[in-house]
């Protein structure tokens, strides 16, 4: 095993020098000065380019290779090692380096542009440099190579095995049973009161926010959490795993889901086996698989009715004088409150996948080059009339109101669309294991639920691909019905349908 | 120039991953999470390492050589920058890799080690590691290779261009000046009061900490501050350098002056000209010149009477209750207190450079094996003895309080006395040139001195070596009078001796 093992020696340096990428972004978001902008770009842009160098050279193919050679057990850890680190290098090698580099540049200053243009509300002040974006994606595309359609060829890289045709499927499943919920409610006589026009103060948001993360088995010895203006969670090893937030003293919502939903995803990074550390198989398989488990936390569990039975008193001892004439019940809709909005990230459960399809079907479209960036406002309205029944007043609070595209991840949301779905699978499974589970909720065990996901879900790490994942814990393949259900049952209560 | 280009091309990014190998120490003393230390030492060791390999190869060597033949000019920056890259090349070309991987491994046992050692004031629980960093130290030296003295392979990284011979030379000058000086002070019938019985929040700390680093021009829209246990600063690039604090409620001064310490340091980075960002040109040019100016902010400056004439009633305001009774005078003779002590990093300007002759002393006899790492702690009590009249308790307080050697900083303390030494030519130097500044001063105004230093020091970076930019800046070689003559004067008028 002598190719294996220096495999292993060389990769390790490589995953060294991604996880301080990460920690040179982590620290670009949180804490680094502002004049400091333009140095560091210059230190992240040499970081990744080693980093690419190491890895994606003749050498490593080769060693790859051999490694290969080497394996006997197919389904052995090592194997699934090597598998990864192929799969990678076959992707990465396909793309001239200056390729790559031009579609950074070009993400670079779209992502400038993009700041102006959605303060501005005019997509137009962004769409040159977006249409750059694009057109290197797809040159990009092609050098990866598809089947069928070329969108496929980024879909590979987020979720791997999973494909347009799948997609196309389990979206038109889903598509009519949402518009049709959401019409439902909107006509419900039974609607939820605003709770929100008080003043929440930030220090007891922040107390609640960080008892969520303890409740639910974070390891404040292996991260910590900070204040961002747009929160995420990072991972620089199974050891370190940070989250953030963001509060705003009208919007208490805001940072309590953000705790759910970001350490959601840091439970899925700290569960990690600490063996992968610095190794291919370290982390979470998909994003797809990663929003399973943010979106699982943030919703199934965060909006349901046992968690704040045990949550709600410590809540109300946190805001007696803002919410001293709220029952539970009342909270409990008010968290629930289903209706069409303009931005995606402030979307309910109902609506929020309509968001996503949209997405979904203009960044095909420009990929397969059936839509040009210039059409974009137009197509995106129009989708939102027809998804959501409203139309935005600007392109602020329409097609320019995402990162995602200026930052050339274009493939990615489906991701948030198929954790959503994969979330309510991966819940009717648990559900099955622990029939209990609503009277542990009751009880504030949240516990339970982190320990049931480190047995069926964490300890994989990255060592199956996303839909082997699915096989292996849920036992069937992505499908939408148990997420319709999921709604379904749960919004009929909610609003009297 | 295609040379020189190239050269200028490659060196960026190894300049960048030497940045990003500080952004790791920060996070690491500031906010990584406890769990993370093992994760983070292999990530810092892999950057190390890589950027070793980028540098230290035949190739770059060659590189190196090439664009040395095509400067024409051998004063311009072009050749100045050349002429840092080779130095260095030659000096680290010459180890073994192997050499080095087995003293930082020893380092990172000796610090282990060290921990406890100073915790329970054993220097025995950490001699055997200590003596193998001191062993591959001294093999490292041979590589390096010297003249007259092995301590002169170590001086030359820390300060190039200074020997053993004019170290002991200046060291012999000023040690009996020191030892009268705080003999006299003991006997004097003037002595102060101790001011620092009382509490001082840790709010109001911080408030006049920050006022001190604004004032004296620091940028923060360039830096930030926060806390940690030992205080440093650092620098990613001139537009990122970040400054340390600690805060103890019943010892004010700490805080204080490590603002004023820190923040010279700071500036020093901060005005390195930006042109030169991620090139060997960048920086401060040597320990011993960084700490002339930290040195020189901190006591020169900041425990001078004209400083206090205008700082004292707005620190008296933040702490108006715990210094009601204290006027001026009161206040600058307690933050002026001389008296031995064991803690180098709490000792006055009188002791202080005595602590470090004793340090300097052993590390030479340790190198040139005429002291063996067991007979450390005699040999330290001893000299503590002679030159302070004290004796440590136990070896916390002793031979164990200082991380340096164990960190395999073998021959870094003369920078402490050299900045000392070097802050008193400096500041003749700014008198003459700015013959007003005691009354400025009494303005508070800070910049002037900052600009100063912009204008004869920051702006040379590392383009000058430390005595380059001694003969540029001071005119005159290293010389210990004008510091005696500085303290003698001070310490009379205060002691009234």
């Amino acid at each position: 095993m002598k190719y294996l093992q220096k495999l292993k020696e060389e990769l390790r340096p490589i995953y060294c020098l991604r996880a301080v990428s990460e920690l040179l972004s982590w620290d670009q978001e949180t804490y680094m000065p502002i004049g400091a902008a333009s140095a560091r770009a210059e230190q992240a842009a040499a970081v990744s380019k080693i980093s690419h160098n190491l890895f994606c050279n003749p050498a490593m193919g080769e060693l790859i290779g051999n490694a290969k050679a080497e394996i006997e057990d197919s389904q052995s850890e090592d194997a699934h090692l090597v598998r990864l680190a192929a799969l990678e290098y076959e992707r990465e090698s396909k793309v001239p380096a200056e390729l790559v580099s031009k579609l950074s540049e070009a993400c670079s200053k779209a992502q400038t542009a993009w700041v102006e243009a959605r303060a501005k509300g005019k997509f137009s002040l962004m769409q040159n440099e977006l249409a750059d974006v694009v057109s290197y994606t797809r040159e990009c595309a092609e050098f990866y190579g598809y089947k069928d359609h070329i969108y496929n060829a980024m879909l590979e890289y987020y979720e791997p095995g999973t494909a347009v045709a799948q997609l196309d499927k389990v979206f038109a499943e889903l598509r009519p049973h949402l518009v049709t919920l959401a019409a439902q409610i909107k006509e419900a006589q039974t609607q939820p009161h605003g709770l929100w026009k008080q003043k929440y103060p930030i220090k007891q948001q922040r107390i609640f926010a960080n008892l969520i993360s303890s409740s639910m088995g974070y390891s404040w010895e292996h991260g910590r959490t900070d204040d961002v203006v747009h929160p995420f969670c990072c991972s620089f090893s199974t050891r370190d795993v940070r989250i953030t937030n963001t509060y705003k003293e009208y919007e208490p919502t805001r940072s309590l889901f953000t705790a759910l939903h970001e350490t959601g995803h840091a439970l899925y990074e700290q569960g990690s086996p600490e063996r992968w550390q610095h190794t291919p198989l370290e982390g979470g398989t998909s994003m797809g698989w990663h929003e399973s488990q943010s979106r699982l936390w943030e919703n199934i569990v965060g909006r349901s009715l046992p968690f704040w039975e045990y949550f709600y008193p410590r809540y109300k001892e946190l805001f007696s004088e803002q919410l001293e004439t709220c029952d539970l019940m009342q909270f409990y809709r008010a968290i629930n409150e289903v209706k069409p909005s303009f931005i995606r990230t402030e979307a309910d459960e109902v609506t929020y996948n309509l968001h996503v399809m949209l997405r979904y079907e203009l960044e095909k479209a420009l990929l397969d080059g059936s839509l040009q960036v210039t059409d974009i406002p137009e197509a995106w309205n129009e989708s939102m009339k027809s998804y959501l029944g409203i139309i935005p007043a600007h392109d602020g609070e329409g097609c320019a109101q995402d990162v995602h595209w200026p930052m050339g991840l274009i493939g990615y949301f489906p991701s948030y669309a198929l954790g959503n779905i994969r979330s309510a699978q991966v819940w009717e499974t648990l559900r099955r294991d622990l029939p209990d589970i609503d009277k542990e909720l009751r009880r504030g065990n949240l516990l339970l639920i982190r320990d049931w996901m480190a047995d069926h879900v964490y300890c994989w790490g990255r060592r199956l691909l996303p839909n082997e994942l699915q096989m292996q814990v849920v036992g069937a393949e992505l499908n939408a019905l148990p997420f319709v259900r999921y709604l379904e049952t749960k919004y009929t209560d909610i609003y009297k349908l």
